[in-house]
């Protein structure tokens, strides 16, 4: 019956989003005594109580603690000692010791005496709607996630009842069937969201479906006979086991939004060309359950094969989920619009996310990058003058994009983002040339993964203006270039441009003479190189290239004689002193153009004997020197329990960024670092993140921001992680 | 300036409703301390801290205590005297003896030095959408509040600034503008609620638009220059005043409801017919603004115009506030469809209170009636049979209405409420019996002030239907009946019917035998003989009226040698022993046919020396004996402070309810209970009904239940109520 190995054998109590790609659906379980369920459009876990429970038929049942009350382990011991004796009005729920958790790339199970709960996330590739078959495209973006309960009561001599509900946290419960003997029932609330169930036996042959209940309280809502109250909001499917008997009860948890789901620009999930209701949705989830529950083994099975270890397995699996959960597949203008939220931020398709996700979308979904490219071009993008910020002098600048397209289903205005604001010098200031870099680094990915030359024809201007605006914010004179950004964008105003890393400290909230910024602003002139040759213009390429080479002996020559490379190179600044590893980050570009069937010269870029040997070898040197502290001393880059540290002078780390540190580490430098993902499987099933599904930004091990965060699918860069297909 | 009176002089500090017919929308405000702000399809207030200030330009301003953590007067008295002292970054609020409130039917003041804050509730008839000029009808539901807010600066020799603003609850604030100079500024947020404000100055001539932030707190919103952070949710809009000058910022609070506002049965909003968006509706607020705020004034004048005694004139504003807070009109189907929700509770026209609004709502809109009645036969009308609660044995029965239609915009099945529930005894049973009384009232009611008719004539099956209901619930055996409810509905399995009074106690809990319910089934069947007899069914209308004949021999023959009568029957209930004032309450019907234009014979049905004096004399020697009693006096019907309680042995009582028995006892026995009102005031401003606008449910003068909630509108049955025209 199982078909995957326990992947984690960590905590077993932390919330996974189930999701639904593109839907921005999640339903969010498995912290004990914390709300979560089903939630659409959310910044966070949904705030139900879950109900997922059995027990003979007239007697009291045991509940997973899936409910708010239920976290406490000395609470739950006394609620089921005093259940048994049949004292406590309150639910009985398992003992810790009774329940298992399983977490696979495809399956989150859970067991307990003779009941098993799967919950299947049978992710496939979203087809380009613009050439996929209708019926391919629906099922890979139905707003609808499965899975299934299954009680065994074959030892059992009397009948045993199986529950799976939740108390919706919106009013208006509406129940739902569907067919008679064999259909299945259910209930929404508003018919925005909903869940159904369908009853079959070991054979899959469908039952009798399911009883419903609806109250305000579990007593009432467990109480024979069922009944439906529909001012309550407690919804429970109750699936009757005869004696000798095994049941299972498939269940398709949705969404349904109607209407625009966007301002600023109108924007409607793609998924109602191919749904009408919430009803459909569900029908549809039930329908197509063995196919979702195969693709969700074969997920399994694959992660069980790839030579991973059980910690990053565990990473693996739990990031792609949560990526999924902030994933948002629109129609603006009748047109496609693919959108990834920022987790908590809930931002729009942030620009610095994006350039992390493309790794892992280029291997699904190329469409949805050239998508996200071109709405950059046409709605997110801007001119502005650059100003020398030793005299505050204005001059000539170019095209740079906004940080982000809105907030919370809010288009912001076209050519600005909902978070950068003018005369700041830390958050919230602009991230222009650092945008340009993501922009262009994103655009020759997607060349290099495709070789989509129509493509890059269309968007040469674009490309161009991209290349003049890195030179122009190097220094206005050409003869003073020297690869390295100089100048912040006027839109600053009397502020200073930063980079993504905005919530770290000095080492890289600064973007002029940044390291970190310098390699990947190297990177994106050799990747402009990369389109410029891939379209011919041999011009263009080598100016790209020359400006390469002017970044590359810039930061080879920062390197000190302790063999790092001060975070930020102006001596005066206070993070001059800090270590980082992110100065390898622009690295993993032409790491990956080498990898792709279009990569063009990258393999030869990396060389230590090639064109930028200086500025490889320097990287390496600093990233082994950075390494070679004892984990925990002072100043390392690893915390005390093997967790990597980005800054050596601050305690906040990202968990996406360490993933993409970690392929370049190994790949180019063959530094593995796998050891250090038990401390941030750790960090993300305790503490904060426990309760926030995937985290990114970690403060001394607690997750500290970027909660239930899309952006850590940087690690399927990792050797080994296996395709999901 | 000041256009009315102080109306209400005594607490200052609670919330009301400002919401726009239809819209189901409202800007709740005034409780010091307290979230409010702006919220459509609420149960409650919303949650959002409202500020409005000023002071000077570029120094610290004032608020009123309209946010989180404002609510403390000793607090307040603090941050006046620190923020002075330039030593606070808390908000500066004005002191308690700074404000003065003035609380009309149009117009709710607050008053500051130097500063005003008006907002106009310019209610009108709503047009019947199969007849009215579009312009007329879209004025009329326009989803839109309207405010101004004066800064008076003609003393001052330094500019100031007015400040008007909040912090949506719902995150994706979006800034909007219309117009340049003259133009409006504004935010949205999520295209779903909004505000905007244009300047004008004494002449109302339009100036510059305000100035526009937004932040994540206060302090950053109020800094200068003033920036728009769309991350943040806190929005406002600044209003410079200069030196010398006084000026206001006219204001439109909106919403925008899109997609369908209802499931279970697809409803939109009828306003869209006629708004687009968000920015529309706002448009439209601001360029009605006038008309709106002259409308208010008329209400305001013709408020105090009237006889009412001050408290009466409060609660009369204040439940006109709250019943349009839940109103909202929809497009079922394409065609209107008239609800309203029930408060907190938000049942969707839940029939007990329907019959209670139907006075109000027939001077205002008949239609809307009409419209009710007939969503009831085609959606919410049932046949059942009826039970014999001593055998057991089914019966025929009859037709019979659903206690409500759905729940927080969720309809419920046809045939079906969200209340009602089989086999219980109290709470969430069904209502049957009652129900069908109330239909049919409102429908004699309707005819009565309309003549419809031809309404009449296409309801007369259901006229006929009902007639046989209310026989068949008396007793199976016609012979035997005694004009009394006798049976329960066959949907109660093994439970009994109960009364709208369902959480009182046992007085008004069974329908049975009850003596309010007889009351009322004693003029439904006059209800019946007036619309039989407008028909020209002669035969029909001897029957109604013999079968009243019945109903009021049996009451009357109830009372007892001390004067009263039972509130239930039977000896052995324990309701047996309460005294009850609403057994005056089914009077109120004949006595509104008698003030309507086709009241037919209703006047001689209230003569005592009519044919049915002998029961208007015992409910007249019953209500004297009742309120005989010293208040707060063992099984007194009058609290302490003078307020009215219903039953003697409940401290449970009803605002709406109480002032439907107040006008039966002032206009047929001549017992004049205004002096109740004081305390019925004090009630609805002090306590949880300070938080919770108008409020029905009290328990001992503290809101218990039915808070925010529509049905107090009855008391526009008081003689000298003005007409809201």
């Amino acid at each position: 019956m199982e078909e995957h190995a326990p992947l984690w054998d960590g905590e077993k109590s932390f919330h996974a989003q189930h999701s639904a790609p593109g839907a921005f659906l999640s339903f969010t379980l498995g912290r004990f005594g914390a709300p979560g369920g089903l939630g659409a459009e959310r910044n966070g876990p949904a705030q139900q109580d879950v109900y997922v429970g059995a027990g003979p038929a007239d007697g009291a049942k045991r509940f997973f603690p899936f409910f708010t009350g239920a976290g406490d382990a000395e609470a739950r011991r006394y609620d089921v000692e005093s259940a048994e004796a049949g004292g406590s009005d309150r639910l009985a729920v398992f003992g810790d010791e009774e329940i298992a958790r399983r977490y696979g790339l495809g399956t989150d199970a859970w067991e307990a005496p003779g009941l098993r709960l799967a919950l299947y996330n049978g992710f496939e590739p979203i087809p380009d709607p613009e050439t996929a078959r209708p019926a391919a495209l629906a099922h890979a973006i139905a707003p609808v996630v499965t899975g299934e309960l299954t009680l065994d009561n074959t030892e059992g001599d009397a009948a045993a009842e199986a529950v799976f509900g939740l108390r919706f946290d919106l009013q208006g419960t509406q129940p739902m069937a569907r067919g008679g003997a064999g259909g299945w029932r259910g209930f929404a609330t508003r018919g925005r969201i909903g869940f159904a169930g369908q009853v079959v036996d070991d054979a899959g042959r469908a039952c009798e479906p399911p009883e419903t209940a609806c109250a305000m309280d579990p007593a009432t809502a467990l109480a024979d006979p069922p009944r439906v109250h529909a001012l309550g909001s407690l919804a429970l499917l109750r699936m009757p086991v005869p004696a000798g008997a095994r049941r299972t009860l498939r269940l398709a948890l949705g969404a349904f939004v109607d209407g625009d789901a966007t301002a600023g620009r109108a924007g409607r999930y793609l998924y109602r060309r191919f749904f009408g209701d919430i009803a459909s949705v569900l029908d549809h989830g039930l329908a197509r359950f063995e196919d979702t529950r195969s693709r969700a083994r074969a997920h399994d099975r694959a992660l069980v094969a790839s030579a991973l270890s059980p910690a990053r397995r565990f990473l693996l699996a739990h990031a792609t989920r949560s990526y999924f959960g902030s994933s948002q597949l629109l129609e603006v203008g009748g047109e496609p619009y693919w959108v990834v939220n920022e987790g908590a931020y809930v931002m729009l398709n942030t620009l610095d996310l994006a350039v992390d996700h493309v790794f892992f979308e280029l291997a699904q979904n190329p469409w949805v990058v050239r998508n996200l490219l071109d709405g950059f071009v046409s709605g997110y993008s801007y001119y502005d003058d650059v100003v020398d910020p030793a005299t505050g002098d204005h001059h000539p600048g170019g095209i740079a994009f906004a940080h982000d397209q809105g907030v919370a289903n809010q288009f912001s205005p076209p050519g600005h983002s909902s978070y950068e604001l003018p005369g700041e010098n830390g958050c919230f200031s602009y991230m222009s040339c650092e945008q340009v870099c993501n922009w262009t680094l994103i655009a020759a990915s997607y060349y290099a993964a495709t070789g989509d030359r129509g493509w890059l024809r269309a968007r040469e201007p674009i490309l161009h203006a991209c290349r003049e605006s890195l030179e122009r914010r190097d220094h206005p004179d050409p003869a003073a270039r020297n690869g390295v950004m100089g100048l912040d964008g006027a839109r600053c105003a009397g502020g200073r441009e930063i980079t993504t890393y905005d919530s770290l400290d000095e080492s890289l909230a600064q973007a002029r003479e940044n390291l970190y910024l310098a390699v990947k602003g190297w990177a994106s002139r050799l990747g402009l190189a990369l389109c410029f040759g891939a379209l011919g213009d041999r011009e263009a390429e080598r100016a790209a290239l020359a400006a390469a080479e002017r970044s590359a002996a810039t930061v080879a020559a920062k390197r000190g004689a302790s063999g790092w490379i001060p975070a930020v190179f102006d001596p005066e600044s206070p993070g001059h002193q800090s270590r980082i590893l992110p100065a390898a980050e622009g690295l993993v570009y032409p790491l990956y153009w080498r990898s792709q069937p279009h990569g063009g010269a990258a393999s030869a870029w990396l060389e230590e004997e090639g064109p930028f040997g200086r500025l490889i070898a320097a990287i390496r040197a600093h990233t082994e020197t950075l390494l070679a502290a004892e984990p925990g001393s002072e100043g390392s880059n690893r915390f005390a329990d093997g967790g990597i540290r980005l800054s050596s002078t601050s305690n906040n780390t990202w968990i996406s960024k360490i993933a993409l540190f970690q392929h370049v580490a190994r790949e180019l430098f063959g530094i593995d670092l796998a050891d250090a993902d038990e401390a941030h499987a750790r960090w993300e099933t305790t503490g904060t993140a426990a309760g926030m599904a995937m985290c990114d930004q970690m403060v001394s091990g607690d997750a500290h921001g970027s909660l239930y965060y899309p952006r850590c699918v940087t690690n399927w860069l990792w050797r080994d992680a296996p395709r999901l297909d």
